[in-house]
């Protein structure tokens, strides 16, 4: 069961003008194979679909706690993408026959932003396909699916950096920079878990790419504030057992 | 931002014996089309998306807070098809040159339930296609949006109905009976919603298809509880102006 | 069974030079989840499927004969790509050598305009993606039926309206303004009937997107024309019994 | 433009009981890669096109003229899985809780055939896959794209044999032997088109795969009415040219 | 550049009857996204596009001559849905009118593997959904790419597992033996591939799920042979540096 | 099963500059409908499944000699790829906070390179569509899938021609002429199967579209060298029947 908040996890500054490319570029950290929805649907499943829970308890509250802190991540995307499109194509008295999306469609960005969407975001990748369910993984081996989940953080990593890379909007720099530091949490979390399951010294493989988070001005702000050595609960009182795989040295990253 | 309880909204009876084809055909409850992953990723995109939310605010606060209580169902529907797989094949020592999954992968439901996954749900139709994102829809015109949402929940009645139908089984029948009552409560408000904004009366064509919930005992039950007449905010204090759309008589269905 | 004659519904402008990104736009209203293909493919596959044609003969006749009409347009859009892609890469002798579509491919348009077909239409959305058949609803259930039809009508509305909104082309504009008023005629037509099924007045809910046809210069003039009043049969003598429903007054829109 | 009259092209038998296997096979005829769906959409879009109508009018005129016959052909596929559908899932009062369509879903036939479609035929492949755009070629080129038409052709009719092979239905072996027959006249007449076109003697290329349809008893007796050696035009007054590539001898099929 | 020899890796038993379900089954093996077309893609992607291949020769060596291995295990799968659909349908003189394939179409395994494809194997996956290259996964970050290729080989592990134990046909098992076994030796030399690079001890996390190599007689077999020490290298004379990265002790598994 | 050489069938330029759009027209060479990856697996899959083989011997060395050409085509078409993207955002010290990626992600060519690859070659076509196995013919009937590979090779022609019109740059055009001449042989090739199975003239169609080789500066280079009139076979010692399609006269091209 789960209860909204009507807030966004992180402040993210108001857009200066419309950047239809930079949301373009966003849409991968939304509907690609390694964005927040592919990442939040992975966990949704396996908590969902967990047996004996009683048994691998901590991984279950993991797994099923990370799986809230994903939904205010794709609501962050969603809002960096609206941000991005804002103003885009003003609407005013008469706006149809001055054709306001002129100059836009085809030439910047994702069609559908203006001819299907309202300008907002979409559950696309940056090359306008839509998310699908086939990049969900469970095989119900809890080995396995943590090595999954570890891979698909690693995988997220590079994805937000790459974004990162194509663009220098500032709205779009601060998502990465955020997602990039608490994305690192849910990586070193699965690697924890995978140490606690074999007695692999997993999280001695964090940087990937190797770049550290520090090097970003954007996400040494936020471990600069220490969240990144916070795993969240986004429970009111459930999931405590995470402490279990949430302890020890938090390594570097 | 979304918090998270250890708790299901419904509770399942406990499985007799495994059923592989009623799982199956309650994945369409999944990923279908008009499933509940649907009705999910609508609402909660359309609610990331909504702009000018001071002068909307009724609107906004009615599908965000929807978004919360279908996020519970797609718990409810996995719930149901584990306990529908549960005991499918029986793993003990030397399970595997024992064939525990002979006679059962390409005979019995979805050959993904037993060689992909781990006899738990999947983001998958009845047809074993994953759910994906173009079945979103969100035109940021308000009427519209609303207008797509009444059709669809009244599309996923139809679903839950035939789902119903296709099964005698308890935990499933159990399930669409939970459904088509909640279900039918977000077709309401969604009909309310369209009457508030075009003044027609949308709630006088809620019987589709034309069978009263009140003819299916596992629905009957609930509204014999009166919770068709309710609609839950789901938020510990946010979207308190869904009563300015949730008012009035509540129709017959 | 149907008959073709060699003619098309409209007459469009000659293209003064190509314009492969209004081409691009323009897909959308060939092969995008509201586009003339999915409202073809929709009342092609209800009207062979209803059953029980006595009883409900004016509706089987209302959509089997708008059917016919949604071919027409097809071809419209068809010939509208065709008109802005004409030219856009002569092809002269020795024309291989000289990369007569270097500069387009990659720039401008789509690439499969000029890599795969034969810079003519194509069975494709404006984001390159192909049509397909999951874009078809046909439950069984003849309210609900009829009230997909109107919400499809509504989102092709909005649709044509934005491919508008994002050219100055002039083919481009002259076929939105004529399917704007053409596929006014079916979203009216399927608001009477869900007002015969149901007793809702649907039809007060037409202008969604709430702009007028007329204050598109290219729509009003077909309105002047008084087409927007009239239901076409396209058949030599069947279908009469769509009078049974488009009758009374032909609300504004 | 397109005109539509109320009668299907051929009279299929009655339905003695229901047969979703049959169904399920035949949707191959609908919506498989060379199944009617494709044939009709491959003329559809070339005949929409096609440039230069005048120099290359009879090969216009042909591909035009075929499309209409390809909308009937469509038609008849529909009727004929309606037919095989009929009855699977008698409807009475009180009719959902006595859960017709178990013993159905997940155990004969599609699921969509009972979950999503009401019992009637879907734009889907025998494996439940919708039909996409993708399977249209249009290249541009007068000489490939009748190359290509004639490959379709065979691919068909290799697609209709195998479907009767696959049951002893009447109604389906019915619309197999009738398609094989008509079908046979397009793959002769494209046959007929290269030759013109190159030279190449590609009639003598016809029997694919190695059996004559006079082994058919179903398309024996269309043979045997002599159907086969005539190009319908269906169109009132238009596609006249047909005749100046559909002349000379009907070679044996 | 690649050299063919008309010979398989390995010995496969004779069929002794068709078996079109686990015919079904091996598709996993072959188009699922863990089956041998994914693993030969990805190897391929990744050593077509390595760049600075003289520092990072060793693994470059690794993957492009694991290619060239798998290339034969999709040959041996193939080889296996052959022999196992070989007499489904046998074809006599009046074949056709006989109705060979009634009785298993839709009812057997894939339909596909009957009325598209000629009785043999498909890029399908056993839910009859085509191979694609989104299963390609290559970031040009070392590291990451050799993680991906780690899980990808636990992942098809589960998956050659998991259609052993659906089946007791003995073609099926004798294919699902091998390629554990051969599949292990590409497992490893990942695992030994990140410990090089990162100096964790991955080989310690091989037995996903965990259930031994030699718990299954099919694969036992082989490692008695002692072939899971080995990497082969199937060129003639490259890739000779893969010993630096295959060196050390061989894990049981 | 399958040798492996480390080395390029063809010596392609050094890049003077990248040329991302370029790089995307070729993608439409990798895994566009008739791309390498589409000829290489059909022809994969048609010679792993043809049974008779000693029958049919001359055929089945045909297609399976092709293959293992195909694939060295596969890895010409990456390296092509791979050049024109080199440099195109070059990794520096501090590269990330510099935004290497900045004004070409969603400008220029095809955000994936960039986002998701690693700036290589991706199983996609030009517009960013992965290849998929629907592509793949291959009905069992060996005069059908003769003429299939005939067309496949003509559309293939095209692409090439396409592609090679689409840009100036010289790695895409020494690649584009290379493919032409050698997929050239291929065309031939099944034309001659063709006219020993059926008596037609196939080999008389070729000149689709009606562009010869010899017009293109980079493909007459090579048939002056000769190589058109080749058949390789790719094999140390097996497939040496080829020769008894691959004879007689070698046609214009």
């Amino acid at each position: 069961m789960f209860l909204r908040i009507d807030k966004l996890q992180v402040e993210l500054p108001m857009a200066e003008e419309p950047d239809a490319v930079a949301a373009q570029a966003v849409q991968e950290l939304m509907g690609g194979r390694f964005g927040e929805m592919s990442t939040l649907m992975n966990y949704t499943f396996q908590s969902f679909n967990m047996r004996g829970k009683d048994k691998i308890k901590p991984f279950y509250d993991l797994v099923a706690s990370i799986t809230a802190e994903e939904l205010g991540h794709v609501e962050a995307v969603a809002a960096t993408i609206n941000g991005l499109l804002t103003g885009a194509a003003p609407r005013e008295e008469g706006a149809a026959t001055k054709h306001p999306l002129e100059g836009i469609v085809g030439r910047e960005g994702l069609p559908h932003h203006f001819l299907l969407g309202g300008q907002g975001s979409l559950p696309y990748n940056s090359q306008g396909l839509a998310w699908n369910g086939d990049y969900v993984f469970n095989s119900g081996d809890l080995v396995l699916d943590m090595l999954h989940n570890f891979f698909l953080e690693c995988g997220a990593r590079m994805g937000k950096l790459r974004v990162y890379e194509s663009t220098s909007n500032p709205i779009a720099r601060e998502l990465c920079g955020y997602l990039l530091v608490r994305g690192g949490v849910h990586q070193v979390a699965y690697a924890k878990a995978l140490e606690k399951l074999t007695g692999v010294e997993v999280t001695k493989m964090l940087n990937i790419p190797n770049i550290s988070n520090n090097e970003i001005p954007e996400a040494k702000k936020y471990q600069d504030q220490g969240i990144h050595t916070v795993l969240y609960r986004f429970s009111p009182d459930d999931y405590k057992d995470v402490d279990k795989v949430w302890n020890g040295v938090r390594p570097e990253q």
